[in-house]
């Protein structure tokens, strides 16, 4: 290994253990990814209803920042973290992912597609009042909860 | 409230309420989802650092996947992560963000825009072979390591 390799490698090491922080250890790399993103979907989702049904005061630049960030994340590559063998019926209880979502006739990429066309309206108009929330966010959360009634363990 | 309005509304809080997943629960909102964002990071960037090092086979389109997963987090907004009133020194051991993360002369800002560009770099040339992948991560390393060296408190 040349010095400029050993720095390189260095380096990354050093960035991926800097990131090694509480709460992140253990269980399957495929499911904390995907429960970070719903985390980050849920935060910008959440700002944005609450503008919307008015129990936060309206902004139209968190507005547009929070809509901008649900078309990045429903952008984002999930080949990493919807890895086939990391349903429940592999992993247990560390996941409510279903089997479905990995099967023959799986909506769940359809939903993706209709999840980042909804983000995608959403952004054109978060700007333009709290009266656009509203409707906008209808076929976004519309998504979420198409793909959670058929892909997702329900918790009855 | 109109008829339509209430749907809307429905929507909205069978979205949000949908997300509520186990481990959600509790805490600062900005903190968890700000660490949902370095979990995503270090997701991606473990994916390309055991590629760059030949822990595991190169993929051309992984790779790219996830540099350009890269790309996306450091361009989202972190206006709502990064809320003023979240540092250690308010909210204790929930975080390990240092104060002067917001204080006059802070140089978060500027390495954020390290990591945007060594990012949008990386994501350039991650599809063209396994060497291409540690010169590029290194400035995406040094970005991170040097927001935690002097914005994140020590573990020591």
């Amino acid at each position: 290994m040349t010095f400029k390799r050993t720095i390189i490698a260095s380096v990354i090491i050093a960035a991926t253990a800097s990131f090694a922080f509480a709460g992140s250890h253990g269980g399957n790399p495929a499911v904390k990814a995907r429960k970070a993103h719903m985390q980050l979907y849920a935060h910008n989702l959440g700002i944005l209803g609450a503008m919307a049904k008015g129990e936060t005061e309206y902004s139209a630049d968190a507005a547009s920042a929070a809509a901008n960030n649900l078309v990045a994340l429903a952008n984002m590559s999930g080949m990493s973290y919807w890895a086939p063998g990391t349903s429940n019926a592999e992993l247990g209880e560390e996941t409510r992912a279903l089997p479905a979502i990995w099967e023959a006739g799986s909506k769940a990429g359809e939903i993706a597609g209709q999840l980042r066309e909804g983000a995608a309206a959403l952004a054109a108009v978060a700007g333009n009042g709290q009266e656009a929330l509203g409707p906008a966010l209808g076929p976004v959360g519309g998504a979420c909860a198409a793909c959670h009634k058929d892909y997702r363990q329900s918790n009855n």
